[in-house]
């Protein structure tokens, strides 16, 4: 994997930490790293053209968290100013996986591998991603060659 | 109003204060005591045979805050025990209004006047209460006679 | 109090609704626009100079709400691009009342009177706005004159 | 491992799926999992007769998530009745190790492991977990002999 194409392939959405983000401890709540990366998540696939609100619209699909990794390597706080990054690592056909991180400037505060199932939104099963998004994403995909 | 009739017609849901629901100002983030506000109307309305959920398929409609009105009066901190309560004091036919109390013991940490709307879960226009419910909530209407 | 002078005392602060923003009725869950707000009060502080942070550790104060009047008027959606907006009302010593809205386009979602104490940390009690600040507020307070 | 000492090392929280911990596809939002699992380990410490808000008092240390790997296997939606469990499955001088559970019945619908580091609360570095603790979670660790 060349240092270039990884600039290329990753996705960052610049976030800021509010008083709802924390907690009494005095850095921001473990959970919210998940609500910073979805936001990231979904200004991605926005940034590809493709609006989570549409996809279930139209095509009946929602794409859900079925399994994450995540390491906590340093916290966050009030007023930070942090970015959610993104890099899509593999592509299936009912799934991908991304390695999303939270960031203060070049410093990785959290790091995570997660695993994105395409779901049909009836029946909650998995269902094959939409085909009009198999060529987008496929153009997005870090590759190592 | 008499001191019994309130006794008798308030509502009350324990609860206990986590991390997820303070800030790093070390004190109950306030928005969460509109959480807390919520899980007692809802048990509220299942302690008089209401599911919220049920309430959606069987009937079309749900009962959202159309405004609230809420003092904040005494901060609640990590690992507090309190009581979120609810006490129904008008029923109109399409809408209701309950005053709820957030405390520690019996002291008031946050005071509320929710007016609650009976909304048609597709058009989110107003729709009647339905018939079967108000009778229930009419027995549970605190009344000053 | 004139138009010109509104437009020039309201504080815009842009956002969007995400998933964690929503709720299974398919709009955004009703406390959750109290944090859009705080949100855009913490940014309109940054606007004058005022770091939230900044306030606690060198002046040992926070604002918080003391009083909250909010009425639900339309609810926003999933992938729905909002502004929270903040125009100063009134300015004492020790506290202040701002009118909030959150809006699409023109139209408002909500509209919310708010009033903040200024709270000393550690007592939790009424301290005054600190004098640095005092002067910038009173240069942001919309005036009907 | 027996089923026996299984559960009786097993730590049961019963929850209950409200409005707030859900989203517009009509399931619980993911990262809610990490807030009842969260309110599990408060509850599983406070049975053992730690107090977490004492913890920061008496002794310095907050115990922090450092790692987590789930697995969202099943969606919850509103109105349901969980457990969210904890297993201890490992011990250290300065971290533990847990299985965390959300199950609805004796489905599991999300699965984690659970690293979780004593910090000290003004470093926020790594501390040895408080001597007083230790003998007591050392009688809670699920061993397999």
């Amino acid at each position: 994997m060349s240092a270039e194409a990884t600039y290329g392939a990753t996705f960052r959405f610049p976030l800021r930490v509010y008083y709802e983000d924390t907690d009494s401890a005095g850095v921001v709540y473990y959970a919210n790293y998940l609500r910073f990366m979805e936001r990231a998540r979904t200004e991605w696939l926005g940034s590809l053209g493709i609006d989570v609100a549409d996809l279930e619209r139209a095509h009946g699909v929602v794409f859900v968290v079925s399994r994450m990794e995540i390491d906590y390597l340093s916290p966050a706080r009030l007023g930070d100013r942090l970015d959610a990054t993104l890099t899509l690592i593999e592509l299936g056909r009912a799934r991908m996986v991304a390695m999303q991180d939270v960031r203060r400037g070049e410093a990785a505060l959290a790091r995570a591998r997660v695993t994105l199932a395409c779901i049909d939104r009836l029946s909650w099963r998995p269902a094959r991603i939409p085909a009009v998004l198999t060529a987008t994403l496929r153009g997005r995909l870090e590759t190592t060659s």
